[in-house]
């Protein structure tokens, strides 16, 4: 079974250590959590540095409440990211943060009766006030209004993404840079978000239909197209098995990398493993792949950043 | 802060005992895991005799394929369901069974390369063979097709699975309970499923436009005409989120139960806790809330065992 | 790979069912959490049925705070379980009681500062008055002063717990039970308890020199005598570990059931599954063994009043 | 309640940016679990460089299979842990690595009746061979027979282990230097390791007495000169309560970080969160304390390379 073996080497920390050192030292451990981020950071610089992979970012969780706004959008504008596959939360947030709202520094133990009656709400320790939703009401009226009827009357929730993002003057908003940059932003239940309620309303005074196999087509076209496919899945949801299933169409894809903290015991998809994958054509027989148990705002940092290091030195 | 103390009382087990008395054994320790299901027996039996309620039942994850066709159908058939909120692949699993096809028991260690090449899918440790799938896309076309065009050019999803669950046959199924009992499934992500991508090639061929805000209206009909609401969820994801948000429409829920695996801790919506909700406005700041950190397969079936006892004696 | 199906059989619920019925539906479905919950109800009746066994019951986490008093007494009066390993805190707990002190319910959002100052300490949400300690803390003095001095100059944690449940009148206690039915108390970390450090200070000013390779003996001598063993795994930690690990030098356990909410992947024995037991000959290669992902306060009394209820039907 | 906010900040990545500059944009975000990262660097540079400060690191978890040997004994060397409280499996596993044997990169899905036929043990995905803890064995009788009989007749751990320390020859070894540093290794729970039981059996031929109340001593003897205590928690278990129940003595600890996946609602110590401490006295009502939900083969790393790079730019 064992035949040569292939030991666990001890990791070494120095003071001013770059990133792409430390997840050298904790990629030749091999084992445990360390490990798999050492494995992960392979997998992302491979996917990042080889112009045959499409690579599919997928996005649940409160991820741009949690200041992933910056990463997300210099990936898109970098040309490391082709498709994004999203919660419309994150859409939300992004365009919340465009109108010039910030998200707070909260904390977990506060007290939701008090924040309901300051208009407060809360995701984890992070706050946010109410009036950006109401802003972003108006705004995504006005917006949406400006969009031609025409296109209105059958339109895909990335092509309502891909309008809205035009029209956002935030240079660091993601949706925004998607549509600069012709990525895909994606997002199958776009209704359950805020922004899909207020388009619901919107939807009772204009024309506004939103057709979701629009999306189905728009990323299966992604997935035909693609030499190869990279995926990284940041949490479960909805946009993870989206995006896994569509790559069933080309028998799967090639390199995956998952973080999560969901497991496969309760047996939902969010915490199904990418072996699991395989046996529904997710991810292909021989493709490589690696689950990282970790929350995703520790975990994914130090994979891109590591990621960014390699390529530079390529 | 603590004036007259409310004391730990220690279970008492008895052979024989029903399930309802054990829930009371477990209510009155009062704390922990134990106390929670105790909390939440009391909540669901409240939510179930009270004819006021509209009781919504959220799921996401395995459920259907983890063995709950017969409880969910029941729920629905003895009317103590009155909205269901769902995940495509829970719809999809009812229908492949109303088919006549079966969940396997396998394995959580089962090889997925050799499970791909006999065409089967693990689901954790449930497989299940590619060809009722095959066989869904195929009657699924059929019953769409003989769904009345006119319909088919702007239908909900609810609509839809309606219309579907009208046509099976299997006294069993869920859809058809639903179907007859007029208890819409709403599900928000409908296409992000395997019927959802099948009813996407169908309409390559076919008249099929779904329109997704038809179900916001759908749910929020519901919302608007209850007195009070009962939420029960099982996994979180879009259907507790979809459901959740809803409520804020009426200034959120009376009473939730949820039953989950995920933490508040990384920030995503599916761990969050019914608490964090109260900000939002989803949760009533004096409605009554429990959720219970376990498996939904084991703590679920307790619950509804334990509040169906309870109904009888009351 | 998968020549005959064995299929899921879905759960049916009838108000009024016993504890027994609810866990052979759970049996049916045979897989995820439910189908776990049934394969250990199938295996305590067995360890329970069967004489031959010497069963092993482990505890760690906060089980008697939590209401697990009578349960794993009564499992010691009516010789279900022959050993019992644990951390000091459940004998401390269980010693607390019989001197008249109570756990009282309390919060998991408790304020800790406030809670500090009126001497009342927080487990999760059981709360507990210090002074039940500073009462704990004489009458252990008197008790084990009490102890012929001979026997306290070598005594095994398990010799102390057995003189000290001698002593306890409160026909409730574990310790008392354990003593009577000479249960051996293995408590291999008793230091690390406030017993211990009480203990401790006992011997700043009498004689108590614990001799922790008299309880290694001790286990040991339970495992070479035993014809089978089998072993109930609450939490994980020491008690685990030392059970666990004793079994080997009879080439390991015959059958185990191990609830946890711990996982594999951090790479900790807590968390350990029961395969890896088998690895270190912890458990036998034929060795039957289920992990159930549970909260111990949740799936533990299910499983044994179903197994109370199987054994009867016997 | 939200008076003056302070604001999520987006984190900024940059190809070769050091560990210490990923900390500070995890550290600018404020939330979630990059927040924490951020607040525990700050806390862990804050007690190496106060030399007010007695630092007590626990371990708990495959600590040292996984590749935290270096890490351990580089923070003894340089004097930033002046206590270490373990398991006993992190003693032997350091041991094991003295002797020259290595820990190998292995397969969370081995198969595990074959490992046992091939004599390799495994822990998580890292296999270690049978024949080290042989060596083990050998090497430990003449080790321990080497310590003078007087001593051996009342001996703590911590004492045994520095004995043991002081005879490694390997310069990389966590005990070695630990002796060397005079840095206490308290391991209360020690007869509960491989070690353990071969001291068992070396006491069946040599005197070999252990004192587990002379660990007590010598963790109290730290706590009471103790200027200031800072603590670092690896996994929870006896090492976690031991160390912090100690500090009750003193009123609790200044200064905690705790990384742990245990979460606190099973009712846990392990999972207890560093609130719940307060209530206890283990932490002091006014100290610092952080627990990250995190792998600590990825957290602890992380932080403490950020923190020895903060302490040069001190």
């Amino acid at each position: 079974m064992v035949k040569s073996f292939k030991y666990v080497k001890h990791m070494r920390l120095k003071s001013g250590m770059s990133v792409g050192d430390l997840a050298k030292e904790m990629s030749a451990t091999g084992v445990l959590g360390a490990g798999k981020i050492g494995e992960a950071s392979r997998l992302v610089t491979e996917m990042f540095s080889d112009p045959d992979y499409t690579v599919f970012l997928t996005l649940s969780g409160a991820l741009v409440p949690a200041g992933f706004r910056h990463i997300i959008h210099d990936l898109i504008t970098d040309e490391y990211v082709n498709v994004l596959v999203t919660t419309g939360a994150n859409t939300v947030h992004d365009m919340v943060e465009a109108l010039g709202y910030r998200h707070i520094i909260g904390s977990f133990q506060a007290e939701d009766r008090r924040l309901r009656n300051e208009n407060i709400g809360r995701i984890g320790d992070v706050f946010i006030e109410q009036k950006a939703f109401q802003a972003l009401e108006k705004w995504l009226y006005k917006t949406v209004e400006a969009i031609p009827e025409e296109k209105r009357r059958r339109i895909s929730g990335a092509e309502l993404l891909s309008e809205i993002g035009k029209r956002i003057k935030d240079k660091d908003s993601i949706l925004a840079a998607a549509a600069e940059k012709n990525v895909p932003v994606i997002c199958p239940a776009f209704v359950d978000s805020i922004a899909g309620f207020q388009m619901w309303m919107f939807g009772q005074d204009k024309t506004l239909r939103l057709d979701p196999f629009l999306d189905t087509k728009t990323i299966l076209d992604k997935v035909y197209d693609a030499k190869r496919v990279g995926i990284i899945i940041l949490g479960g949801g909805v946009p993870k098995h989206f995006a896994l299933f569509a790559n069933t169409f080309r028998e799967g894809v090639d390199a995956a990398v998952q973080i999560t903290m969901d497991r496969p015991e309760p047996g939902g998809l969010s915490g199904a493993s990418l072996e699991e994958a395989i046996s529904w054509g997710k991810v292909k027989p021989k493709g490589n792949a690696v689950t990282v148990i970790c929350d995703a705002t520790i975990a994914f940092p130090l994979i891109v950043a590591a990621a960014l290091e390699n390529l530079r030195k390529k």
